[in-house]
């Protein structure tokens, strides 16, 4: 069953899988939806309105089966589907993510990287090849993967988005600095902004200074 | 003039700073509140309510000031204080964030990075030295960083936050996989959470093939 779901909701599909997956590894089977607020943060009510839009709904006096919770919104998020990805980049942080980033548990399984640094191009990182940028195109064409990580200089990445949506790449997920804003509706795009993060921190540090 | 804010608005304003920071860089001087909803994909009305918290009024028919409002969100959010921070792990992520990452940007000063492996403790990276993880206490004690970043295995993260905790550092910066939720008030955690985006991703893309 497709239903729509609103995408404030959809953006908070992953913390609770998150947290009912730590449930989950911790052997706990049930969960009152106060109990579940109270760990992430949300309200009671709010929990209860954001699983009742898909369905999930808890139990008077029983709370949330966890795992079947857990199995529904992985279902909702699509992750058992075990799509293709590739990586362009392959520095620092591409091989950080290639040697330590669990994609299969975002439902993705990341296939090839691709830099142009000969150094590592013809190399393998934790199982995976790291290819020569030259062969992304005809790569491409023959394995389909449906998205690209992008830890790529930001001067390319605007450019790369562009060559990948006409490959028919669906999406992307792009740390490079630059925020990718697609111009059409064709590819979408997650951007990772590490800054937004560092500078609330900033901000609570600094409040809590001044009180 | 500290007032308070909402931390629904809090998160926020680095999204503000960031396309204001835009703008400004590409000698836009003033902008509607329609035009920046647009371009962030927000209403407009969200913007003047949000902007209207701290008194960022914008003038009816002129909108609102790009240089004037970017410095005055920097300023709530302490951007220009240059607090001192240490990284703990100088593994691929580490490295990754202390060549590339401006930490300035965001109100800090990468001091120092710390790790276990005799390979790089005594190096430098980017002008930061890679000291002994044994030194942490007594270096910390001496300088008195304000936050940590944690690029360090998940295993060792919850008891380095408490031992820095007690050391008298203000925050946390989390890059490990498992959430610190800190027991006490007494620090502040922001976690970086790669797996939401990408899980969001993959209901995006998985959403548009079921259309």
């Amino acid at each position: 069953m497709v239903r729509k779901i609103s995408s404030a909701v959809i953006r908070r599909l992953p913390k609770y899988y998150r947290y009912l997956d730590e449930l989950h590894q911790s052997g706990v089977t049930r969960i009152s939806s106060h109990l579940l607020a109270q760990r992430m943060g949300f309200t009671a009510s709010k929990i209860r309105q954001d699983l009742n839009c898909f369905g999930g709904f808890g139990q008077q006096g029983y709370g949330y089966n966890v795992d079947n919770l857990r199995a529904e919104i992985g279902e909702i998020l699509g992750l058992n589907r075990s799509c293709k990805a590739i990586l362009l980049g392959a520095g620092n942080l591409g091989r950080a993510l290639i040697n330590n980033f669990k994609f299969s548990r975002c439902g993705f399984e990341l296939i090839a990287a691709f830099d142009l640094d000969p150094a590592v191009v013809g190399t393998e990182i934790n199982g995976v090849p790291i290819l020569n940028i030259d062969s992304l195109d005809s790569f491409v064409e023959e394995h389909h993967p449906e998205i690209a990580v992008f830890t790529l200089p930001s001067e390319v990445a605007l450019e790369m988005a562009a060559r990948l949506e006409k490959l028919g790449v669906k999406g992307i997920w792009n740390f490079a600095r630059h925020e990718i804003r697609p111009a059409s509706t064709g590819i979408n795009v997650e951007n990772v902004h590490f800054e937004d993060s560092l500078m609330t921190l900033c901000y609570m540090i600094n409040d809590k200074k001044e009180k």
